[in-house]
């Protein structure tokens, strides 16, 4: 079990502990029955006081999720796992607990596991929206013509054929590339852990917006990095703020997600990006650009991307294509240039010695054809009819107390609710409705803000948006009604 | 630039420092004109003495790998490297060298980009082996009836009808897993990465056979392992040997491929088998069980898998399923229990969310099929007759000098020199020949010994085979000869 302490955080270190064991059991890395280290044994581990760790574990005994046995040890229980549920009998593997690892406290993947009735956590693409036809008679045409696609590798940097036609595509929106600036990734999450595990380790210093994607979040928690956040406001990342954090603690890196930023929606302006672009020179620092979904704008073409108002190497940018075509392929690509870009090569060496030749195939026909760029045009229609089903809906149904931001682009939309209200419990009412959103507390790298959530617009068609949008706002009115109830009373 | 120092190695820290560099240099990460940290930078980074670094810096510029400056500063010179190369022109990328990076000396990469005309250097299967035809149809027909897949995310663990099928075809090779226990990767070298980004952090040991497979080594160093190696023979790893070892260090992984094991064909008796797993256990460590080619046998099946040999959770088992069926594809699995499952499940979320939808519904109809038993009984008589195309070459043209192992099974032939001769030279003459092989020291963690060479029968046809074969037959007794006539010449 690993166990991260953050010695400066403003959390308390015996919260963190209660956290990241609750964490642990919520995300199925504990098992029932599994007995935990003891006091002694963990507060020398991760370096804390007897103490300390006494106080989250009796919290954790308080709430029922551990018991503690008297000369016996303590030992995990989950009040909600059936016995019937034991799968694996009577085998233990309790020795594997003393196994240490370097997880991070990973949220990310827990939102997407239950697929519920009406899915508003996730930021897929309707399948429907999507040209699976088209692609599935290219994908023909492709292997009866070159069935030799299915037996080889291809190269580590990814299909040549590939990397020049995104180099045509990225051209389209003002990103310019050369082929021997590509690396094919499968989807931007690999390129994010690939730039993660070259140049990230135990210390270094990573920014981060705050909210942002939790994905990412997850990545560099994992490589032990010292997460440092900047807020996000309408403009996107606060560079006001950004100045003074990097002279003091000199980042390796910067992640950014400057266009429809993820979860809230903004764009940075050009002079924003210039801004971070002169920090990052002056800090010598790497800037990482996340660009899901630049395509899926609902007013005018989003501002240049970072890479091409970059002169000196600084921006390794990302583009997944999942969220615009055959999230099935899962193809990503990145660029940079430099001995940053080969050194990301060796490490998409080591971790998988190239994505697979078919899936990259797979998507040239179609993404150099004229219908990539109607799909395109249709795709932006229907998640804008989508995003305004959303807004309407918020703006005749949500209480008065909760506030959004109308996002141009993209594929979710945020909200704030009042300070008190804690959108981790109100995702349990939602769920009791077979309703998902994601709880705003995944988004943030260090202090875990409970008041915010997001929905996406991209997975459900715009009944089940309207069904689903009308149900939370009814979650947030109850929930806002019985706290004003609550302080009224006279007996509080 | 990051250079890896081991303080209790055999080599001198210089030397050290000179192979780290060199390393860089060779496989491209370091360009023409970077200037190097000065002396006083480097010693400090890496704790080491200036003499330390100038010496390493002497060697470097003595061979015209790098030049000093006087009042500038130290510069990379690849001797080879001509001007019109330099495409990147007159742009600078020169402050990228401040990036620190985890990179590990990565050999492998760099044996798989350049396709020489014989090609025995990588053990991938010629696609003419491959069904490629019947592939293409039943993709054909699987995304008629199911465009979607295009469109979809697969779980993070692998594709549920996928996961089924592979329990049936392991099923028949005596691994005994269930659907829940298997994690679907892209190829089994991200199953390493997986074991390995999860479990593996700087200091902690890992124990490898020596030699090994490259992909692995890059894998763990790149995690800040301290490797620890055991000798094979003929039966595979040397048991009598780890046992101490383990009892001393103990090591968090045993990393082993037991079944035609790479690079020298060797396969472990059962007994081996069961007394590893005994170590594993009185010692509390992981076992990764590589099984690239078991279904490759020429003699008689193999015997049983680690796997189901043990009852508590040490083995995780990867299959590969490139070096039999489409690596255009690559499909891997990895199999493990409890929690170590489980906390490979998150880390596969982190690295890329699963992998892609389309490559693992694309392989199920031919693995569930008849044909998929038909297919592997042709893969074997058409390797095993390659195999003894290049034994027969061999007794035939090989120096007496010369010895190798005949492996019944797997894809390559493992050749000792006599220990004065280096394969890394000799594949310099190779490849003016238009040949390729994998020199030895490639597989070695710790000490590269260089007077061994493999090479792989699976990618080359008879007359290629044959013709690739004398070919390094004739270096090897001309290097022979050349030194037996300098031995006796009167001057030396």
């Amino acid at each position: 079990m690993h166990i991260e302490i953050q010695r400066n955080a403003d959390i308390s270190l015996t919260k963190q502990i209660y956290h990241s064991i609750l964490d642990h059991i919520r995300s199925d890395l504990l098992e029932e029955d599994l007995q935990l280290p003891s006091v002694r044994e963990l507060s020398k581990q991760i370096g804390v006081s007897l103490v300390t760790v006494v106080k989250a574990y009796q919290k954790l005994e308080q709430e029922g999720y551990i018991t503690s046995v008297q000369g016996k040890g303590t030992f995990i229980r989950k009040t909600n796992i059936k016995e019937a549920e034991k799968k694996e009998g009577a085998i233990s593997y309790d020795w594997q607990l003393s196994i240490q690892d370097y997880l991070p406290r990973s949220q990310f993947a827990r939102f997407h596991q239950v697929p519920e009735k009406i899915h508003l956590s996730s930021s897929m693409i309707d399948p429907g929206l999507l040209p699976n036809r088209y692609l599935e008679q290219e994908i023909h045409k492709m292997l009866s013509e070159n069935p030799k696609v299915l037996s080889q590798y291809g190269e580590i940097q990814g299909d040549k054929e590939l990397r020049q036609a995104m180099v045509e595509y990225l051209k389209r929106m003002d990103v310019p590339t050369t082929p021997d600036n590509i690396l094919v990734t499968s989807g931007s999450q690999q390129g994010i852990d690939l730039v993660a595990r070259t140049f990230v380790g135990p210390g270094d210093v990573v920014v981060m917006e705050a909210p942002t994607y939790p994905g990412a979040i997850d990545v560099f928690r994992g490589r032990g990095a010292t997460i440092l956040t900047v807020p996000v406001d309408s403009d996107g990342m606060r560079v006001d703020l950004l100045q003074n954090l990097c002279d003091k603690y000199k980042p390796k890196i910067i992640y950014t997600v400057p266009t429809f930023h993820n979860p809230t929606g903004a764009v940075m302006p050009t002079k924003r990006r210039r801004q971070i672009l002169e920090i990052a020179k002056s800090t010598q620092c790497l800037v990482i650009e996340d660009d899901p979904c630049s395509e899926i704008y609902f007013e005018r073409k989003p501002p240049a991307s970072m890479i091409s108002l970059d002169q000196d190497g600084h921006v390794i940018y990302l583009k997944g294509l999942s969220k615009i075509l055959a999230p099935g392929c899962r193809i990503g690509i990145l660029a940079a240039s430099g001995s940053i870009f080969k050194r990301l090569l060796a490490a998409k060496a080591n971790a998988d010695l190239g994505s697979p030749l078919l899936t990259q195939k797979a998507i040239i026909p179609f993404i150099t054809s004229k219908r990539m760029m109607d799909h395109l045009k249709k795709l932006r229609t229907a998640l804008k009819i989508r995003r305004d089903v959303v807004l309407e809906i918020l703006s005749q149904h949500s209480p008065k107390e909760v506030s959004w931001f109308v996002p141009k682009g993209g594929l979710n939309v945020w909200l704030t609710l009042p300070f008190w209200l804690n959108t981790d419990h109100l995702l349990l009412e939602a769920k009791n409705e077979q309703i998902t959103f994601l709880p705003g507390s995944t988004c943030f790298p260090t202090n875990q803000e409970n008041h915010y959530l997001r929905i996406s617009f991209s997975y459900m068609n715009e009944p089940q948006l309207e069904q689903g949008v009308k149900t939370i706002c009814n979650i947030l009115q109850l929930a806002i009604d019985s706290k004003i109830k609550q302080d009224s009373s006279p007996y509080f």
